[in-house]
């Protein structure tokens, strides 16, 4: 029998996360019961939103708890099933959380085809943060040729998706990341008309010259002085897709946005979202998502961490923006 | 010739308006050329979105100029008409501005029937500010029956309608007003659910006693403090009208909003909005608005201040929440 590790939360971070959050636990891996499927995973996929369940606070979903395996997103392979759709060998998603191992009921994973996209592409840009991109920009941005759409954490897994697919629907894509080798990329790599670093200090400066005609639709991920600035700059009727605010997820004092009156006088509509709101359109996205990824059309980079030690390491560093793409840990 | 008197903005006020930022000057009316209609002004409106006309700062519309006649609407009758529209005695709402007599041209003009309702009343419930609460309500709030919907500035011209529209679609109406005669009122003669008196010192608490389920929509007329405790009280899902930042206009420093995380956390809707938008279906308001009037459906409160001198003062009133129901000056 396979021995597991998993990570558990060991106490709840006030402000920035710490290591010392976590405790790596072993076990022997456990053996599926009838309808269940023992995952091995390879990949486990690190995204802002986990900050969100380490709080106590009320958010989309409940948070995690102490002695509870910390969650995550996992892609593996199937080493044991007693769940008629699944066989060994089978490769899929599965919602294991930071650990080798996952025993999931059968109707709890997603079965993906690993042939034409490497398997780690469904924990990003054919995954959830690609879905994140595709409806946020889609449903609540709804941009037109000619628009311009600035996206923030531009060269991170969500970001890098919606200023793509911004150009794509013939518009002006404006990327925010930090430093100027993120801002290359986004332009050289990913096609973006232009990335402005906030690094270097003059976020509004450098953004208004960027985007001479005002911001149409704004894809925030950051939050704090950034969504004010860009509250500053967007035009009559713009709209704000609030997907994330990874800015405030370590802050004890929530940041004040001072230019709220920005979407009375420009008439905004600033809208949050979540992406299991359009859990029945997934396929939709699913397929558009990997027809452009076997284009050529959508370009992705990944961050990767080796070994499931890592992953504490790998979630503090991509919530200081430390990333360089779509953070990952290996796991075999 | 009847002698005109009129206030100009005599300079731009920094933080509360003051009475020296206008100068009351006098000249003969003028008399009106071909296409013009001459009108001799009976009700002036007095309106919060005045403060906005009073800056320098980037709005919705250009703002008054040093020297030019403050910005208003009102109702009044024709003295002498150009316009093969306009008769004299024909009773308008025009876009005169503080003053007694306005010439304009007569497209500028709104003829009312006056004989059913008073003429100050198309300057209110069944004008600008109950159009205002009509559209805002019902194209962005879209409440659905059961649901709670919170206005502030409940006594007032717009949100006092609110209130009233949202108990006639069939909603739980809370309204938020400043002291207790204001919030009995608000109660016992508009017929709300509830008011609760933000000069007691505990609006969160009080707010959660008078919605238990939470809020699924506010129409926000003030700002500041209230949209953040609003901001922790709304519902998944739930819809913020920005019509009004009453709070903000008159502060030298923009009040920050700490609770912009609840917009991602709770999927929350957040579109500002401003009446004109919606200037192709007036009439629809106009004829729900009249009939529910008529029906004693629509319950309406004026707070009249007598001659055209006490329009600062009336402004300055008003900014300060001294007002008690929809703020008109009687001009004749």
């Amino acid at each position: 029998m396979p021995q597991n590790r998993a990570w558990t939360l060991a106490s709840f971070p006030t402000g920035w996360v710490k290591e010392d959050n976590f405790k790596l636990v072993e076990s022997p891996a456990p053996q599926p019961k009838d309808g269940e499927v023992l995952v091995k995973n390879l990949w486990l996929s690190l995204d802002p939103y986990m900050r969100g369940r380490l709080s106590q606070q009320k958010s989309y979903v409940k948070g995690v708890e102490i002695g509870e395996v910390m969650t995550g997103e996992t892609a593996g392979e199937v080493v044991a099933s007693k769940h008629p759709k699944f066989r060994p060998g089978d490769t899929v998603t599965a919602p294991s959380g930071w650990q080798l191992y996952g025993c999931h009921e059968g109707g709890l994973l997603t079965q993906v085809d690993a042939s034409r996209v490497p398997l780690s592409y469904f924990l990003g840009c054919i995954g959830m943060p690609g879905r994140t991109a595709y409806f946020g920009l889609k449903d609540i941005g709804q941009p037109k040729p000619g628009e311009t759409v600035v996206v923030s954490a531009a060269s991170g897994a969500v970001g890098s998706v919606v200023g793509q697919l911004a150009k794509s629907a013939g518009c002006r894509a404006v990327g925010i990341a930090g430093g100027a080798q993120k801002c290359a990329h986004v332009v050289n790599e990913l096609g973006f008309d232009a990335c402005v670093d906030y690094k270097a200090g003059n976020l509004y400066r450098d953004l208004k010259e960027a985007c001479p005609d005002g911001v149409d639709v704004y894809f925030e991920n950051v939050g704090g002085e950034t969504l004010d600035t860009l509250l500053r700059l967007m035009r009559f009727r713009g709209r704000i897709v609030v997907c994330g605010l990874i800015s405030d997820y370590n802050a004890t004092e929530p940041y004040g946005v001072k230019m709220f009156r920005s979407i009375l006088v420009n008439r905004l509509k600033v809208q949050g979202m979540i992406v299991f709101d359009w859990l029945e359109r997934y396929p939709e996205a699913n397929a558009a998502l990997l027809d452009l990824v076997i284009a050529g059309k959508l370009k992705y980079r990944e961050s990767v961490l080796e070994g499931i030690e890592s992953a504490p390491r790998g979630l503090i560093g991509l919530l200081k923006g430390e990333n360089f793409g779509k953070q990952l840990v290996k796991l075999a």
